[in-house]
């Protein structure tokens, strides 16, 4: 894919405990030998799904912002459409399934924009795949906006704006609203 | 900030009880009513430190990146430069620390790039700020490329492509180099 240079682990696992889970994680703690030779342990989160992310665009160029809150970071959050997928699901389809359920929208067009993604890749061995969708058909009445789930249609433009501003905090969203915005720029 | 609607909790923490603990992370779990009332559980990870991530540029208009094995990913990263803050440091300070620590530099001018960041926030609490730095002096060798860590220094449009190509998978890393890129074409 790319001439940049890779290498081997320089990382030995002596042994492996599972020490939590739970039916979106588990947690295990390794023994390790650093890559110094020190002994140490490692404790590593396994999320059970792969993270999906769906920048949905209108033909009039607005994508399409879900609000909620998140429990972990205790805040209201407003993102791009986020789901999961199974583990030997094709994310795609966790995409599609997130854009029907969250917004009751089916896309023509899917891009995937970058590679796999790595969000938290120091404790977690969480992968995410962002996807741009086009060609957006209303086939069900949009979920009632209640207490759980806010809708929202703004311009990409906008929506860079919130990123720049610190107003869009997700990881996943900000990863999808600007690889988006390049791939368009781009001629994608 | 922004008039983006927020909204308070529709989540009822009921209990919780830490279940894992090490030098870098808590995880915890809370029994909960969740949005719809019904009882669940919901398990939280909450990392010591803050993620801190520096896209060093040069005024040669090239970013540092850092090669190094990611243990939970098992995979060979390519990145900006990383690190972490103490939870009451400014996370600048850790910023700087990393940008010295690891390729031996000083930067004159810092700029955080969109806000707080939350990198995977549907299972971690973990919040991250990305700088951009310029006015780059070397002030002590860069360290050694071992076999722990080696360092590059690419042209960003060259860094940006490969993000798009899936090459640069770390998510702190394709925050930095996106949003570096906008400040830059901003005229930030």
């Amino acid at each position: 894919m790319t001439d940049l240079p890779r290498e081997p682990s320089p990382w030995r696992t002596l042994s492996s405990r599972p020490v939590y889970a739970n039916a979106w994680m588990r947690v295990r703690e390794d023994q390790v030998l650093r890559p110094d030779g020190a002994p140490g342990v490692y404790g590593v989160i396994e999320p059970v799904r792969v993270a999906t992310g769906v920048v949905a665009l209108t033909d009039a160029g607005e994508v399409w912002l879900v609000g909620q809150y998140r429990y972990p970071t205790e805040v209201y959050s407003w993102e791009i459409i986020e789901g999961g997928a199974d583990p030997h699901e094709d994310p795609l389809e966790g995409a599609r399934r997130e854009l029907k359920e969250e917004a009751g929208l089916e896309a023509a067009d899917w891009r995937l924009l970058g590679g796999e993604l790595h969000l938290s890749n120091c404790i977690t061995a969480e992968r995410a795949f962002i996807y741009l969708a086009r060609g957006l058909r209303q086939v069900e009445a949009a979920p009632e906006a209640t207490e759980v789930l806010r809708l929202l249609r703004v311009p990409l433009a906008r929506a860079l704006d919130l990123v720049d501003q610190g107003a869009i905090q997700d990881a996943v969203s900000v990863i999808g609203l600007t690889l988006a915005e390049r791939a368009l720029r781009r001629g994608g």
